[in-house]
């Protein structure tokens, strides 16, 4: 698990406090305006709502919490556990993989054995299996695109917030509060600027790299299906799939046997 | 239908109302301005006039209205009739598929098979098809890119407006009236940014949305028809077609049948 | 020919002459200075110079007469053209095309059947008419490619003109000028914003969409001539060719006939 | 030579000392302070020395002196010259090219030939020539890119030197210099501007054209040599590599030849 | 080594200091604010947390440090080992490389060669070795990603900084700290700029060029490994590899040689 999201959040948040405090703990409630919260924040989902699909929506606040609870996806464990069901597969052939159906925690390899297991042809075990991955893939992208939309809104819905700020104030000018209504009216555009850019750009590229890790483990995985049900020699499927690898992430011993 | 359109412009709309009345209602008129509302809306029309052909303008209210009221692209649908109907063409041969024209919604999956049946060769089927596919696409996009430029030019034209506002205040300075000269030299700004990144930038977001649920239909479809006109196997092109869609979507008793 | 250029040039200028006047039409007046005409378009005529090739440049006035007088391309008056020359070059031999000469208006298809007549090689045929497809495509580019970086230099000499303006101003601040001197040192930034948005950056589009409209009909006329050399049967050659255009833009019979 | 960048410099140049001139030649002095000059140019150096290798940096001026000295490059002549050298190869051999390796003033037409006169194996000469295409491609691009960069940079620096005037001044406020102040900080801004927009940006684009210029009659020049290599007939060669040329850039009689 | 960037940093901070202390060495200290330093450069790093896998962000100190301190990737020098080790191999056979191994000081041209000995196929050491270059890259693009990102959230910062010291300003408006207050506010604004301009985006450039460099000589030495263990011949393998240098880099007498 990740934990530089939590890191970052807290200690972007503590600095941001610290420097509003810093002359005095009294001014940390001029910072905090309702109507402003509202409008940006409030007005930053609604542009969400009308440029995604509904469904994309509702299951964001999912997507966000995957960038501070992430299950790590491990390639070496992958190949692993697939050079192990190839062992089993060349030796008890295809259909022993049964038995083995439920020590396998991957939803996605466990899939794919399955259909091997089933008899089903080899182009439709790939082809669905690459259809799950390009869906996969796709809902990662429109999850990340809709928290990096949300962070182009809320600087935009900052703007709009200060500007009604500004009309309302230079409508009716008054010296005594001019200064008041400026600090409010500037609330907007801080809270969206922060929004933007100390959580919600970074988040969203955060979902980038957590997306990149899981696809090389499906498609490594996808490759070891298709090895398994063709046959292949578990030695010679893990020296392939070994090359998906970087040798400095590769456990000592493997690399000696490869 | 997709609601998020609706939904999304009313809670936007009102958070805006919201935050300028919660000062007193009678604040709301001073958001008002017709000169403003003409310079940045109709300044924004002109724009998009000279950037586009005329015959692309005048479609688009028409998709503007596609991203608050859209029927739904089903691909189950459209695998479920396109097997059906290869039954047919399996059992009667291909010119028994006249007799189900007419139960065909779809006219584009209706075109293909009329083509079909009147027996023209399958590059030819699947070159006009591709062409009508391309054409849809093409259409779609420049109706998203009309949106998506009028959102660039509404906050070119709040600036414009702006700058008017403020040459006109600057040159006749009077310090009673400065502060409203300002105000209502705002207001185009507020405009621009209003109607760019509450409506229009997201709905041109929506409309690409919408098109690629269309199109995956329709690649469905083309796919559907070649193998109809191929005399595949219904049960084969079942399952060929299936694996456009991810598996926690197919129906429950389909993926079991697959 | 499209009217929309014309259309919105007339409509946003006079709106913006209007959001002017409103205040009386002696304002009109405060927004005419000729320095910061000069400098605004006299600069970036002179950007441009640095940055395009001299023939490029003197090209230009030409490139944007085109967005506001263009000729319409037809594809279907191309395509029946070509499948009517097909037909005499099947009866009575590519030779007696060279009768048909005089009657070929478009020069591109003209050079393309003198080719053929010629007895040049098909090879080099397509060659030739594939570099005149791509200089054509490159001169409209880099027309467009001009146009647009205008509307990319006009709003930055704008910005120069308004520091040059400021820098006057506060180098000799005067109470009783300031209002007028910030007013005038505004234009250059109005003209620039104006001159962008309102005429060059939607010019540089729409020189993108006409380029389009020909260069479609330039491909259908190049695969013509090459199918009319190879002596290809006219209806196939027109079935080919049609397959270019979207099914609503054929014309009704000749849908039937396909 | 293109006479372009010359004359935009100077119209540039003098339209902005216009500008500031029309109230008085004594304001151009306003216009000048070394410490602005200093950080503006001296600071975007040095974020140009730290963004690109040395070597890069120092081949710049001679770079930059390419956008007013330009020789030009005639793929006619090109043609012309590789065209006669076929002749003699054809008629007396390819090592009678020797006799003519003086008149040949291009040094990479020069280079491919000697290399043919070698006896170098055909894929040899091409790898090496294309190496050479794209190492003058990639040194001019990096040039382009160093000036585009320089051109980035500058109103970077403008911006941080108009930040530390007006930090000095508002540190030290005193109303009878105030105004003084803000034009000495605004200065470096509007360096910065006129730096970018009218000589550096513009530049870039330029040396993208003359690049495109030169590798096109280096493609024709590899495409010729390996045609003389092979053997190939003068007039085959010479019909080859006018396609790269379009029709109305040829010279008359050459395109009644061809 | 390149010493630009050294340079570069020296004369960038100079030129600002000097800019500063022009009106007095004592001004100097007004630039200087601790919770400024905290937010902008603290923030920014937060940002870069979130976005970044924890691993990146440690390792990202040493990727700064290349930057100065860089060794040189000489393609020349590799080539040169290459051809000497092709030598060995010709004349005693692949396994007589087993002693020259100590004398090879770059590990990926080591390791390859030992695959090579080992006798693994050839398949497999083009693999392995094409993974190791994929995650090199990968590895120098996402640091040089995350200086790029870290120079992107800098400025951000700035004006989050520069909000809130102009909210603290506003709300308790005191005409005698006016100045003062904003100056400050601004400050943020200030270490932004310089930080991304001046160091952070230049730096993220330069580990661009460091890594092109890198990865050609890694490139020649995949394609020298896969050519030594073929059994090419070593004059062969010569002229082959140095056809990825440019003629001029090339050493005098290795051109004659060619």
């Amino acid at each position: 698990m990740d934990l530089g999201t939590t890191i970052g959040c807290i200690l972007g948040s503590a600095l941001i406090v610290l420097a509003i405090a810093i002359g005095g703990l009294d001014k940390l409630i001029i910072f905090w305006d309702m109507p402003s919260v509202l409008i940006v924040f409030g007005g930053a989902i609604a542009s969400v709502m009308i440029a995604y699909p509904m469904k994309t929506v509702l299951k964001t606040l999912n997507v966000t919490k995957m960038t501070f609870v992430n299950k790590e996806h491990s390639p070496i464990d992958a190949i692993m556990q697939i050079v192990s069901l190839a062992e089993t597969a060349r030796r008890d052939g295809l259909l022993a993989l049964e038995n083995r159906m439920e020590e396998i925690s991957d939803p996605f390899l466990a899939g794919g054995i399955r259909m091997a297991v089933d008899g089903m042809s080899p182009e439709v075990v790939e082809s669905i299996m690459n259809t799950e991955i390009d869906a996969i893939n796709g809902r990662h992208n429109s999850g990340k695109g809709l928290i990096a939309n949300y962070g182009k809104y809320c600087p935009a819905f900052g703007m709009i917030g200060t500007l009604i700020g500004l009309v309302l104030m230079l409508a009716d000018l008054d010296p005594a509060t001019i200064g008041q209504g400026m600090a409010v009216a500037l609330l907007t555009t801080l809270y969206g600027a922060v929004a933007s850019n100390l959580f919600l750009l970074p988040m969203a590229d955060k979902l980038g790299f957590l997306n990149d890790d899981e696809l090389l483990v499906m498609d490594i995985t996808l490759k070891g299906v298709i090895a398994i049900q063709a046959g292949e020699n578990p030695r010679v499927i893990k020296q392939k799939l070994m090359t998906y690898i970087t040798p400095n992430e590769r456990p000592e011993d493997e690399e000696a046997a490869v």
